[in-house]
């Protein structure tokens, strides 16, 4: 892992990054005109072909899901559940009223929030099969009121689903899963077939396939965001134990190997010493090719000047997740404006947030935490505006709304408002 | 334009949409390379060749803008204030807090609610320059605190921006404007050139040029939504005024050729009588070839059974605007489950939310208002979450966050946790 220090090294070295998508975009439009062609039937050849089963029926069954429940284990299931109870305490602060404003004799003004009705939850499966996304992903979508909460992932060689997928789906409260992954799922979801029904929105990772095809379909239908490689920055000073935030480092190294760890520091002491204890520490994991690679290509340890200015330096990389290691982190959270999720202190690793803490774990990449935000009830919801008004206030307001349309070249606009007070139209 | 009844007809023939879009991809792309590659000089060389003016300075002056305000002139100008004024009260609401959860001892979690700090805003130029637009887009940025706004609109052939654009933006509080249009001012304002700054989202409707080149730039940056052609569907019941309901339908037709405009009715006499109306009125308008051109092909007429019947079509339909002209029109307000903008009642005709009752004009096309909602503060604004835990609070949850990522197969997350507690690490 290299070094770097501020104001000795181009620009371009630190704020780079990798990317990771190859040329899927024609297979992944051949595969959407398939299905939207075929529908269930495509959907079937494409599980023969790319994930080695033969399929009878795409719904997984009430049976199916009874005996993943009891795979996974009570024990399990008692944290599933727990994480679900921390996870709806969060979110439920994100839930919305209408607004009314009826401030003028004659005129109301309105907004209502109303929820999506149908979502297309996609979760990925493999070694990419995390039931807590499913918990993130689906929990916010039942708060915010969607009836019918649609789940697909591709199916194991045994034609069954991870049974960690199904109990997290059980918990969270999916309406129906399907056993379809990759970009016929995302396909199936945006324009329906015969089994899988169209969805409003859809959401959740995948691979560069699925990420491609949710791009292709945006539009037709939403999207929460074309999710890139796993990122964390970590703000440490140098009283921080590098042990613990090498470990934290590598937590995010082994998720793939186009992730991106970065440490930035005002302690030249406690650069030197991260970097001798991811050494020792990647020897250690089951994961250390995937996170040797990932650190190699895509790590770096930036020398700050002052702690300010590693978090100036933070706000222009615009990380997914943020852990600030000070004594008082508090300090800078006013000064942090760009960063999905920010774990503040020393006994706040990122890991926490992935599974634990309440906050969503769905989170921009690739820095567009710039502008986009994490996962949450506003996502499933949609705003709806709304006005009424009678005789007398549009009397009042009619001349100067056609002199606006007019300006614009709008006759029949102007018309429209003018033909309800003046005969010779 | 045609009659349909409900019951008696395939649903294709009345969800069926106009789709607009030709295939101007590879062009786009082509574009937004040479500004990548060129910056300033390739925005100049495309307005050449596509706004025919030779321009030395991209940016417009103060004076330009002094200039355009004082052409538009004072009576306008009051307009533009109220109108502003109305906006600004109705978007008011919409400014969220951040809030804290504070519930466990040790253990805080928020969530918190940053402006953009740069929003590109494009105005198309020619007949198609709205100063109303410029009021909708730029109002809610900066009630939602982004600091820096940028316009961008083509100037006309003498080099000069259309004085009620420069007006609108001066009352609206833009902070810069560029005279550039089409896509290239699209990959400028993402990616940023000598005299444009790269801005964190991009709003605001254009051409088929403009809404594919925000298409491609979506990721790197922020976008508003990919509008469509405008749309209206009017409910109204056998007591409305015919003349009336043409002249709404009208005003949306007018927009352009692929516009929309859709009377549900449950009185077989409104239908006719509508229909006879359209046909009067068209002769009258300055813009009637291209009214005429939207009611032929996409103008409809639908007889439903009952009000509620007519409530569920539109829900359907989706539509952008939706005018209910009905004796109660609050009965079927909560009904209404897909629409941009709801019209309530005979004197609240769709153009008086275009430019002045206060909710918001930019508005989702083309079925997206399923997941879509309008323009507003959320739009100017990102979340970013955190969570503060003590030793004690994590010691508390650490095992069950490790046995969770275990159970996913992330040694490194289990031990970013451990490593906190435990020695034999």
């Amino acid at each position: 892992m290299k070094i770097y220090e501020l104001g000795k090294i181009r620009d371009e070295e630190i704020f780079a990054r990798s990317t990771a998508m190859s040329d899927v975009e024609d297979a992944v439009s051949e595969i959407i005109r398939m299905v939207r062609e075929k529908g269930d039937e495509a959907l079937k050849e494409y599980s023969r072909k790319f994930d080695h089963v033969e399929l009878s029926e795409l719904k997984v069954t009430p049976e199916e899901i009874g005996e993943g429940v009891t795979k996974a284990g009570s024990d399990f299931l008692a944290i599933l559940k727990e994480a679900a109870s921390n996870i709806e305490a969060y979110h439920r602060h994100q839930v919305r009223s209408d607004y009314l404003v009826a401030d003028k004799p004659g005129e109301i003004l309105g907004q209502r929030i109303l929820p999506l009705e149908r979502v297309g939850v996609y979760v990925p499966g493999g070694t990419a099969a995390y039931p807590s996304t499913v918990l993130m992903d689906v929990i916010p979508a039942r708060i915010a009121g969607v009836k019918e909460i649609v789940m697909t992932t591709p199916p194991g060689k045994d034609g069954k689903v991870n049974p960690y997928i199904l109990a997290a789906a059980q918990v969270a409260g999916v309406t129906t899963i399907f056993k379809v992954g990759g970009a016929q799922a995302v396909a199936a979801l945006a324009y329906g077939t015969e089994s899988v029904p169209r969805v409003d929105k859809i959401i959740g990772p995948g691979n560069a396939f699925v990420a491609e095809a949710k791009k292709q379909v945006f539009g037709q239908v939403g999207i929460d965001m074309i999710a890139g490689p796993s990122e964390v920055l970590v703000i440490a000073d140098g009283n921080s134990n590098p042990a613990w935030v090498a470990a934290d480092l590598l937590s995010q190294a082994e998720h793939d190997r186009n992730a991106s760890a970065v440490l930035v520091t005002d302690s030249k002491e406690l650069a030197e010493a991260v970097r001798k204890e991811i050494e020792v520490q990647l020897q250690k994991l089951p994961r250390e090719e995937i996170a040797r690679t990932s650190i190699e290509h895509n790590g770096r340890i930036i020398l700050a000047h002052s702690l300010e200015e590693a978090v100036e330096t933070s706000n222009r990389i615009a990380p997914e997740h943020l852990e600030v290691c000070t004594d008082h982190p508090f300090d800078l959270l006013p000064l942090i404006r760009n960063a999905g999720s920010v774990f503040l202190g020393r006994f706040d690793p990122e890991p926490l947030g992935d599974y634990f803490a309440g906050p969503n774990h769905t989170l921009p990449t690739g820095g567009t935490a710039r502008f986009y935000s994490p996962l949450g009830v506003d996502d499933f919801v949609k705003k709806m505006q709304f006005t009424y008004f009678t005789e007398d206030a549009l009397k009042k307001d009619y001349q100067k709304v056609a002199a606006f349309a007019e300006k614009e070249g709008l006759e029949a606009h102007a018309r429209a408002v003018k033909i309800r007070f003046e005969d010779d139209l």
